[in-house]
């Protein structure tokens, strides 16, 4: 059996509920001893985004508007329950003790998980290391991302 | 090589097509002599539940509504392809003789495939155990589904 | 540590992003000297579509029409930025000289990747060997996909 060789989870989505599950993940296996990174590459970005308005060109700064706000903005994956979808959410959440976006990805970070940031889409969209919070621990390509992956025992694309 | 060291597979989506996707590749894994189990978890939930409406508070009433009917109810990811989907889906895959969900799932279940329960998702969702099918074998936190992930060959998030 | 045991990538999503998703990571491993295979599967075979129009049947064209054009029509599984989408992410990719699907599709041919066609999912759709591009290694099923995956030290569903 592969034992604690490590969680590799390559974050794509920027929905809450698909941030929510990757940090739900990492901090588990993080607490339970394993080496543990997420690859945050596309619209998964936002999850480790100041929320500043981004982008110089015009297309970046369009993407950038529409990514404003960082994890306080992320909408659920699923069409909002007819537009209540995040407030309901975190109502919800709130009211069943479960930890919100903020705290988890403190909980990933104080738990050591390693967030990496994916250096193509970052030029793609016009996002820049310092529109990223201060601990993402590198700015890497999808070569180093899969490199990781492979020592790992297990991998998920989220 | 890692011999038949099994398959964990993580359901979040609740789509038609990735249900299937989940029950495909988890039969075609015990079928072929892997120890195999799917954690279900936020929208993956109603591929085990009843099909009943569930929640005791307005939300979670709301939330049963929106998930009631259980896998007969079920629409693809994608747009519906103009509105017929489901239907459409159900009646090309019955003319090419494919299993259907229901189908599936039992071929699961006969299989062996270990049905777990996301403990947080139905807390937050208002889901009992007794709104879930009998062959359910347990309701584990993540921490849990991290474990049997590391132990497992081949780590699917569907 | 797994030393460069392979990766099998499963992908069931059609969305631009996502099929550029598969195509980076799968030549990311491929060019680390890991055999990698992607077994295309539902939508994520437009992927690998010639574009030409498919089905005999009125629902097999109705799915062919849907899916009619190949790699240069695919969207993006974010709402399309207000309906830019496709355009403004091709036209942002191209001024960052990011490699286009084409381009990446062919970079994973030459690396040597694995492409695999799900049988069940085009027997469904109703399209035919011809109509997928002739560098597709084979058309095979869930078990075949789930034996490789097996192999496999990196597996992602995408």
């Amino acid at each position: 059996m592969a034992e604690k060789k490590g969680t590799m989870i390559i974050q794509m989505s920027g929905d809450f509920d698909k941030v929510f599950a990757g940090f739900t993940l990492a901090s588990a296996s993080a607490a339970a001893g394993m080496p543990t990174t997420i690859f945050y590459t596309f619209w998964g970005l936002k999850a480790i985004q100041k929320g500043n308005l981004t982008g110089k060109g015009i297309m970046g700064r369009m993407i950038g508007l529409l990514n404003r706000g960082g994890l306080q903005r992320l909408g659920p994956s699923k069409f909002n329950f007819g537009g209540i979808g995040r407030w309901m959410f975190k109502k919800m959440m709130a009211a069943k003790n479960v930890a919100g976006l903020e705290e988890l990805r403190q909980a990933c970070i104080d738990l050591g998980v390693k967030f990496y940031a994916c250096k193509m889409s970052m030029d793609v969209m016009e996002i820049r290391r310092e529109d990223l919070i201060d601990e993402v621990a590198d700015v890497v390509g999808a070569a180093t991302a899969m490199k990781d992956a492979n020592a790992a025992s297990v991998q998920y694309f989220i």
